[in-house]
């Protein structure tokens, strides 16, 4: 029997999805877990390898076992096996032919930038950070031209092992939520630091460092030394995951919808006491 | 020269605001690292002080020196010498009268509870927690009865050191923001453990164990027994102090009023790729 599994996690309490030496990796800590329930030992597929510091609000995953257990037990059960900072949200008996990663038809990551002069503090390891003001319009214009298929060299990792660079910008918005900048990516598949490579260099433009016409160019060269640095993992989150909607695949409830911290509550007025 | 700071921290990386032997209080740090700046041992006194793992996003603290410094050494400056998940976001020269504590006007604190089946993954340590539905108008009803000038014994720790239990909320409102649920209280000051008592007995309410009016009744029995038990420190944020406006106390930035993950992303149609 096939299931699969949606989890959300904290990036920080783990070395990347993939399971380690260590056994710090998420894949390890779900595995443990998984296997605990099943009593045999458990593989588990994931969507999308997410790296050390980066978190997830919809990361799906899946797994075989021959063992019959109530259905609370993939979820409540395994989440008594697994360490804070995770938590399966749901699970479901999926067809053998479903599988998380190959199965998805697309991914949706959402990158949470503070713009403030002071460093993050209640939000350390959760959003990325830069100090001064960013040309929210200018960094959506230059983000127009990562739409559609393109060869992506320019922003891949020297270490990516994905066999071809090309891949299918579905969506990119940037926008403005106080001082939070929140940039939302849904493609087919991602290379590599792909997203944090994207942030970095829109964060040029923004900073008016270089104009919006500038990300077509450097896209056109296909040469990751064209681009701007790396951002931090910090503020990345795999917000998504699309699957056929034959599969069965659950929504994930709101809050995991929710990476970070970004509404500015109705404060009633502070004024003095009368 | 007197000056403030307004600070926000994550109440995780700390044992509370008191400076403990341990040198793991919010005080100690800020008083090492203020300290370090001003090249003399400084003592910092803060507006509210909060409990062990409890957040703050708007606390404001002052300290005296004679040493002179440029403006960014009290923020930057000191920000260099503080551990990860806090960070100072304001710095002013104030009047040798001002004091944190003693002039502050009312407190503002928010609680944010998850109420989802599934345990907090990505929000852990940073919301509280109730795995069946609450009924949001009911706790807004029975919060009613607790706005004004009242004794409040039933809400109260026992080890709590103030002189009176008499104090004047000001505003308690109860609102749902998907699967979050948030208290925003101000009084001109609290009770050691009283917004968690309170978010504790407004649960009650919400799972429908007890009357909207049963809160009225246990507020006159002016006996924590009569309460419910205390809620988890993890969904507290010290999240307001407020002054007579003559101090010149700066506004917190619209960051530090986040003090959670709250709101719905507008998600683009997840549909299946054409």
């Amino acid at each position: 029997m096939r299931y699969a599994l949606g989890l959300e996690y904290d990036g920080r309490a783990f070395c990347g999805w993939q399971a380690q030496p260590s056994g710090r990796g998420v894949q390890n800590a779900v595995q443990r877990a998984v296997s605990a329930i099943a009593g045999h030992p458990v593989m588990v597929t994931c969507a999308g390898r997410t790296d050390a510091g980066v978190h997830a609000t919809a990361q799906v995953v899946h797994f075989d076992t021959g063992s019959e257990r109530p259905d609370t037990a993939w979820t409540r059960g395994v989440n008594t096996w697994l360490q804070e900072g995770i938590s399966v949200l749901w699970s479901r008996r999926v067809a053998d032919s479903f599988h998380a990663r190959y199965e998805a038809l697309s991914r949706s990551y959402r990158y949470i930038l503070l713009e403030r002069r002071s460093r993050p503090g209640l939000h350390h390891g959760r959003v990325g950070w830069w100090p001064t003001p960013l040309d929210v319009p200018a960094m959506a214009v230059a983000a127009g031209a990562l739409l559609g298929t393109h060869d992506f060299s320019t922003f891949r990792a020297a270490e990516c092992q994905a066999r071809s660079p090309v891949r299918t910008m579905l969506h990119l918005e940037v926008r403005r939520e106080g001082e939070f900048i929140e940039f939302d990516l849904r493609a087919n598949a991602f290379l590599h630091h792909m997203v944090r490579n994207i942030v970095g260099s829109l964060v040029q433009v923004g900073a008016g460092r270089r104009t919006p016409e500038w990300i077509a160019g450097i896209l056109a060269a296909r040469n990751r030394q064209a681009g701007a640095p790396t951002f931090a993992a910090d503020g990345l989150y795999l917000a998504g995951v699309e699957y056929d909607p034959a599969h069965g695949i659950p929504a994930f409830p709101d809050s995991a919808l929710s990476p970070a911290p970004v509404r500015r509550p109705a404060v009633d007025d502070p004024a003095p006491l009368a």
